[in-house]
């Protein structure tokens, strides 16, 4: 599912791509110049079959949802939202309404056909236009359920109580972390991802807006680097450390292992989540100007790689396995044992292993002098009980990164499965709502 | 000045580019996968000259700075910083570090040589890492000093308070503002623009670093998407309203225009500032949701232009001028009185024009259940006095469009002349404080 495909495909709904809007000559006009689509396409460079690839289409449905195993694009703009009603046929109108505008978003058209120059001037354009003309950008748009949608308050909002996989857990409190209520949580989350940042705000924009009324935005999050690759093709990019991060990540081309380790299985909880995953995002602010003024080798220590190579303390290049084994020649370990590899390994965890989606993020300032500058952490889990809570559980008591880190946000949301191609009657949730 | 050149030159100082570092098959798979320049790059496609040009450096030197005709990148981080200490040998010392730094950073290398991987692993790299392999990407660079650099609470902290000039006044209060004095105004400010939003915060990062003790980060703004074109070239871009922005705006081609209303003559104040500029940001909030529950027909009578095509209203092309006599058959003006391109106009402003620069932001939500979105307005002036206080001025008392936006930052740095080629006792600054 995360190969892509030409995003001159028109969906079943019909209605103009935002390319053809403009026709050839408009499309590459609009591609040099407009916000964002420069860095994609410069001068409509037709000749370059890679710079058409980071700018066509990913297939919205299939058997999971996109945007999980995808090739990780570059931008990212996530975003909880609050329900504010309490009326479940609102919420699935909504929902229904979300699942069309957001397949139609990924083949880069507008939200409604002709909706941003107007189907009636007399009325509010049904799509805001700021990504007029720009290419799909390889955008996926992946819905998710906090455990707040099935109980808030003790209360069955939607009636979905008894339909809260026991997965679904409130997360505990992890030694280390100051979590902001305000940048925590949420009802419902969509993950917008794609290689034009405008492509993914536009995309969220829309969708909180059609949401006026039912929900709210409760945080957002624009990331404005992917620190993870999530196929072989991909090279490792680097965190705000300045280290590759993600050498070790789960891989699209590993499917027995996002079979143990990503894909709720049939019979893992209730059916509805059979074919989905579970989503923790924790926003993890990192002390930049600590880890700034510390030396190269303790920064190699606390990591247990090369910071240039990004290969395992002790070897040469970055995918050469990690030897936690192997004593220097002063009687130490190479990898320290408190070194962040060592603790978040499979070996060190039981076989526990995830697969990361973060982002790197730099939010203005602290107000005392630095940048607000960190890493949004987003992984997707079979099941977090077993992976993410005994993970974390281990990293936030040893890890010697916490010296240099605290996670200031947390999330945990139930996706459901993809959409399947002509199921016309499918709605994000549907599989949970219906 | 705004013409790309090779990223593969060396600086005087020498050194490995970043490029190099890894040799070409590195730079391959950096290119590819490191985060931000998969948008760039994709597969490495060196078939695509285009491509190759958004990932070029752009010179760091010549009569003007960088960053202020070069065509307009895609992303921005901007920074703007408080000075901490009232050593003048202190800040001088600093601007030439980041001098040194910012030159070297623009040709793609790091901030010292050998920096990222440690010079001595005993030491703090002088090179935080996060940029290894990625290209120049366009990165400019542009330095400015707020009135505050000049006397801060009635003292001339660095002895150059004769030597502000007239025309770097403390703006005036303007209606329709609520200023945020956290995201206002500082001593001195850094504009950093690239194709690759890690290349522009990576150069702010390693610049604040270095200034500890000396300057401290005020407040740093974020831009995902141009909203203008600065040369002929560029396609213009979309702000958050939906609307392609900058249409009338000056080019870099525009020589003379250039000359009357973007450099500081001889003669026009202190000589320090020949060849220079003055920045004025404005932080507007833009909401967005009111916006976007507007009908499309006000949406274009408050900008006096089209949505889709961005003609004027009752043209066809963008390009088309504006007609600001021509009457509907209803004996009202095609050009609402108060629409914003009427107002904003050089015929409406007896011949005013400003170089806008500006950026599309987004810092997650307001709190209320709404995106907190706008615009990062940058504007490059001669002098504003006579250029954007009348102009704002104008715009902030009859604009239809302050029904929608709120100001809620500012600042007017001064910005001195770019540094001569083979000037090696020039520094940022260095025409003020030398």
């Amino acid at each position: 599912m995360s190969s892509p495909s030409s995003d001159a495909a028109e969906p079943a709904g019909g209605g103009l791509s935002r390319r053809r809007l403009f026709g050839a000559a408009g499309v590459t006009a609009a591609v040099v110049g407009a916000a964002g689509a420069g860095a994609l396409a410069g001068r409509a460079s037709a000749s370059s079959t890679a710079t058409e690839e980071l700018q066509n289409s990913v297939p919205f449905r299939g058997e999971h949802q996109a945007g999980i195993v995808t090739a990780a694009q570059d931008r990212m703009h996530f975003c909880s939202f609050d329900v504010t009603t309490d009326d479940r046929d609102d919420v699935v109108a909504m929902l229904k309404e979300w699942t069309a505008m957001a397949e139609r978003l990924t083949l880069a058209q507008e939200a409604v056909a002709g909706g941003a120059v107007g189907l009636n001037p007399y009325a509010p354009p049904a799509d805001t236009g700021e990504a007029l003309g720009l290419p799909a950008s390889q955008l996926t748009l992946t819905v998710g359920f906090g455990p707040t949608f099935f109980t808030k308050d003790g209360k069955d909002r939607f009636g979905v109580a008894d339909k809260r996989p026991q997965a679904l857990i409130d997360l505990p409190k992890f030694p280390n972390e100051t979590m902001d209520p305000a940048r925590s949580h949420g009802d419902i989350c969509v993950q917008a991802c794609a290689n034009d940042p405008q492509v993914a705000v536009h995309a969220i924009r829309n969708l909180a807006r059609v949401a006026f009324g039912t929900a709210a935005v409760r945080y957002s999050q624009l990331g404005f680097g992917r620190t993870s690759s999530t196929t072989r093709e991909q090279a490792t990019p680097r965190n705000l450390f300045g280290f590759k991060d993600g050498t070790s990540n789960l891989k699209a081309e590993d499917t027995g292992a996002l079979d143990a380790h990503v894909w709720v299985a049939d019979g893992d909880g209730p059916a509805w989540m059979t074919g989905g995953s579970y989503l923790v995002t924790r926003r993890i602010r990192m002390r930049i100007e600590n880890w700034d003024r510390t030396t190269l080798m303790e920064q190699e220590r606390v990591i247990g790689r090369l910071k240039g190579s990004g290969a395992p303390i002790g070897y040469a290049d970055e995918f050469d396995a990690l030897d936690f084994t192997t004593k220097s020649s002063k009687g130490t370990p190479l990898i320290d044992m408190a070194a962040h590899v060592r603790l978040a390994s499979k070996e060190n965890l039981n076989g526990i292993e995830i697969l990361r989606r973060g982002y790197n993020f730099t939010d203005g300032t602290d107000g005392f002098g630095h940048l607000d500058a960190g890493l949004f952490f987003i992984a997707f889990v079979r099941d977090p009980r077993s992976s993410f809570v005994p993970m974390q559980m281990e990293l936030s008591r040893r890890d010697a990164l916490n010296e240099y880190i605290t996670h200031t946000g947390t999330a945990l949301f139930a996706c459901p499965p993809g959409l399947r191609d002509g199921d016309a009657d499918a709605y994000w949730g549907s599989t949970l709502l219906s």
